[in-house]
């Protein structure tokens, strides 16, 4: 069975880590990094693929001619890096799923009128220097030199990991592809969500990544000794809790997924009234509309808690990424690659997590399938997938570059980047 | 009026600060200090007392003999220390008030069976070291070598500091007092909370000053994406802050002042749900009993909503202090003053803030006077008194002097440490 190749070859990457214990971490242009782009590159070769090497950026690529050399390339592929304490199928799971579909094809002998190429990320999560996508984003050419001095946890530069990793800064603009050399960009991917495994469904198809508004919301009140009663307290911290359980349950209602995970509280006394509390909010939906208009009304209600406490509230914007649309195409595509599986009315859901499409959707037209995971755990040691759901993802996707090929003329890249 | 000249008093001590544009910061063997201890003994010089020096912890003070030299002395005091960004009452007043009436006795010609001393302590709020009540721990003769290592922002130790101030750290020991040459302590206090003012009452008797318990609360869920779904969410920030809010809205029905003044999320991460959340917690009460019968049920509540959450919550006791009664016998001789002003039935309530009287209950017995303040809001520059409630206060803790007078027989300390 493919599929339970594919997870023990996850089960193998996963030994590939800086933490003991079974813990996951393997980040950008590391040692583990190094490990594993040489393990899936011995996995490239064993599947046939005529060639394979690393990009200029670290990312680990494999290419399957199509009917003559040069043709247009449909990439396939996800990510290779990992959060700290990771689980072992978030982006991993999709890259050998991509190794598994163009080894089925070579297996074949079925050449297609496009290249097929394996793309391994080095970099999705951002672990270790902050900025994410950095894979992808050399893929595009959307490198910042700025990003050059970011710095790790060591205090050792982007710039210097490069050149520790054997990669040349100077070149990175070699990493990137030309649209009018692509087809699309195909990612299969767990869920890291539960709605797949609630509605009973082993892959969905992705119609949108959610791009995230992030901002920092001060809530002011009046600082106060401990012994003070309550009557008399403009308790700052008070209120933002009233906040963030506010946002916990009106976000769904506005058709958000919010999160506040940073919190602080000043003076940050034990015995002293807060006179200010300070939280993170990052708010996504299904399009920036959605959000948009959801973030206001959520917004309303947290100064209207604050109001109603004799607190004032105020938010500055530190971020905001614009949601990224599939291409229907390519969505038509993976539907009749689920529907080849047996599920005959494909779900369809979006991403509230960023992915390599979503760098990936400003150079070429983009294409997600999800697969289910266990109880929509992911960023965690207990991330989970089924091996039956692996194997149909295999199916599906292997149905879907073969349906794209069946219908494929070449592909014009300025309508993508219309729809992208 | 005396309560004017208390007042101005009040207001030329708050210029005495180490921070600019009138907020007020003075804290303990500053230069700030040394100035507000020379304004007070000129003051006490004023006042005709019959000796004035600072002790050998810092404090300033004046003694006014008795009938003859050398009787048993009654304390009258408070602190000349803040917070920063104080107002300009919480322990000032107290002092001033204590020249005034020892002012007023003094020029009445009267004398006492037991001589007065005004005591104005260096330090209470521990705004500078750390640790509070330095001044009347000194007294009490509890100072604990271990704080000579205490350093403040800039890494002066407190040994350190002593010296520059002119002290000697090695005669610590002589500022502190004998049981047996002690009658007693009285302090007038502003009351730090809105219970005077709602009760529409100028003054108040202390019946105790609450001990506090202090603790860390960390609620363990699961760190996740930030794209995670709700239901598949184990938040410990929102889990949290519905705890925070149950602290608030359930304490005063279990007889609890509450408070939670730091809060720190891990991992912190604006995209991640948080894994875990610690916050302090600060419990007060009239009783002992009653605090920790209060906790105990909070605590559970607690408990059950993160059970609830499937979170977990595990809570590190990190400070627990013994609730100071008030003597009878001096609250007695206290309301006699209050009835004195024409408050027939004078209004008892505990004192939810620490105050120099709790160190100085395990020397000799202790009476505390509670004075009106706007809003119950103190540690903050809008903290304000009425001048006729602090006419008021000088009326009565000078009759309540007198009445002591009165009915004064040599104390007996063994007894007095059995109720303090």
């Amino acid at each position: 069975m493919n599929s339970r190749i594919v997870l023990e070859r996850c089960d193998e990457l996963a030994a590939i880590s800086a933490l003991p214990d079974g813990l996951i971490e393997r980040t950008y242009l590391t040692v583990e990094h190094k490990s594993a782009n040489a393990t899936v590159a011995q996995w490239l070769t064993d599947a046939g693929l005529h060639a394979i090497w690393q990009d200029a950026a670290g990312n680990v690529c494999g290419r399957l001619e199509g009917e003559r050399p040069g043709l247009p390339v449909l990439l396939l592929g996800s990510h290779l890096d990992t959060v700290p304490q990771a689980g072992r199928y978030d982006g991993i799971l999709g890259v050998l799923i991509a190794i598994e579909v163009v080894a089925r094809i070579k297996k074949s002998g079925r050449t297609l009128p496009f290249a097929l190429e394996v793309v391994g990320f080095g970099d999705e999560e951002g672990t270790r220097f902050g900025a994410t996508l950095l894979g992808s984003r050399a893929l595009v050419g959307t490198w910042d030199p700025q990003w050059w001095r970011l710095t790790d946890a060591d205090g050792a530069s982007l710039r210097e990991a490069f050149a520790a990793f054997g990669l040349d800064p100077d070149a990175i603009t070699r990493a990137a592809r030309r649209p009018e050399d692509l087809v699309g960009y195909l990612e299969a991917h767990i869920e890291q969500g539960p709605i797949l495994e609630q509605r009973d469904r082993a892959l969905g198809l992705v119609t949108s990544i959610a791009g995230a508004r992030r901002m920092l919301i001060t809530v002011t009140g009046r600082a106060a000794h401990a012994g003070t009663p309550y009557a008399a307290r403009r308790d700052a911290l008070a209120g933002a809790s009233e906040a963030i359980l506010a946002v916990e349950s009106l976000a769904p209602g506005l058709g958000l997924i919010a999160t506040v995970g940073r919190i602080g509280a000043q003076p940050g006394a034990v015995n002293v009234v807060a006179g200010s509390t300070t939280f993170s909010l990052d708010v996504r939906a299904a399009s920036d509309e959605a959000r948009d208009a959801g973030l206001e009304k959520l917004l309303a209600e947290l100064k209207a808690i604050c109001a109603r406490r004799r607190l004032s509230l105020s938010v500055e914007h530190t971020h905001a990424a614009e949601t990224v649309y599939c291409d229907p195409a390519l969505k038509a595509t993976l539907a009749q690659g689920v529907i080849a599986t047996g599920d005959d009315d494909p779900l369809e859901l979006f991403s509230p997590a960023g992915h390599d499409a979503m760098a990936i959707a400003s150079l070429t037209r983009v294409g997600m399938l999800f697969i289910r995971c266990a109880g929509g755990v992911s960023h965690h040691p207990e991330e989970s997938v089924r091996e039956d759901d692996v194997a149909l993802a295999i199916d599906a996707m292997h149905a879907a570059v073969l349906s794209l090929a069946e219908s494929y003329e070449p592909y014009e890249p300025e309508t993508a980047r219309a729809t992208g």
